[in-house]
């Protein structure tokens, strides 16, 4: 190949990889912020349905609002939340700048701590429906440990 | 009774109610703003899941995403919303100033267009098991007619 050639193949090459990162970005469909905003707004949900969780295990005890909110814990647990954590949102504003540590995306043990927290979720939507409440304030409490366990990890302290 | 008598119940039954009110606060819970953070953050995890089974519907559709995402919006619409809008709510700031018009606080249409998005949520759930796409197209524009409404009436404009 000559030097003119391989300059226009470099060249189409490159702007093929462009072209390629363009329909990518398209096809990805939702902007970074707005992911970030999305999952900050997903463990918001969460906060407010484990905390009805915990008021009714430590107060009084409505067993078909702890089902509410223990099935809303399982649904978004089971709703893949990891499609908010795609590629370039490492950094970057949701609702505020995202907490989150760069290794969340890189190291496998990330992986492990989401399926913990689905598995607990899961159990306590099972055990919320038995209406047992020292069962659910165990499970709770299982629940807990693994969203401590990833914020440990994964996210920046305040 | 005479008339200092009068005053001095009257007076005890002000400072009793002021009582009964501080305690009731302190019972409720969660502040103003942290409720309004809520809301505002469940209707957030609608609007992306509600996109996600959009996307499916005008493109590839995956079955289990299309799942996924409609039983994360039937176990919010199922999970007491009405909670996140207790008196003390009607305005104020929670990741911004509330889009809601005082007229939900007090219309009883506005139960009315909860029921109706319950409704079609649960019913988009029970579609999306199938995995027919005509009808969870259908159906999610049942279930998107019941959010304009409840917007149209209720949420200021932009």
């Amino acid at each position: 190949m000559n030097k003119r050639l391989q300059y226009t193949v470099a060249a189409l090459v490159a702007v093929g990889s462009l072209t390629t990162a363009a329909v990518a970005v398209a096809q990805q469909g939702p902007k970074p912020e707005q992911l970030i905003k999305w999952r900050q707004s997903a463990y918001q949900v969460l906060a407010w349905n484990t905390g009805r969780v915990k008021a009714n295990v430590e107060g009084q005890y409505n067993k078909e609002e702890v089902i509410k909110a223990a099935n809303t814990i399982a649904a978004i647990a089971n709703s893949g939340l990891g499609a908010l954590f795609a590629p370039g949102t490492e950094t970057g504003k949701g609702w505020h700048d995202t907490a989150v540590k760069p290794e969340l995306f890189t190291d496998k043990k990330a992986g492990e701590a989401g399926g913990n927290f689905n598995k607990e979720a899961n159990e306590l939507a099972k055990v919320a429906a038995s209406g047992d409440v020292a069962a659910v304030k165990a499970q709770l409490g299982k629940l807990q440990g693994t969203c401590k366990a990833c914020h440990d990890d994964f996210r920046k302290k305040d």
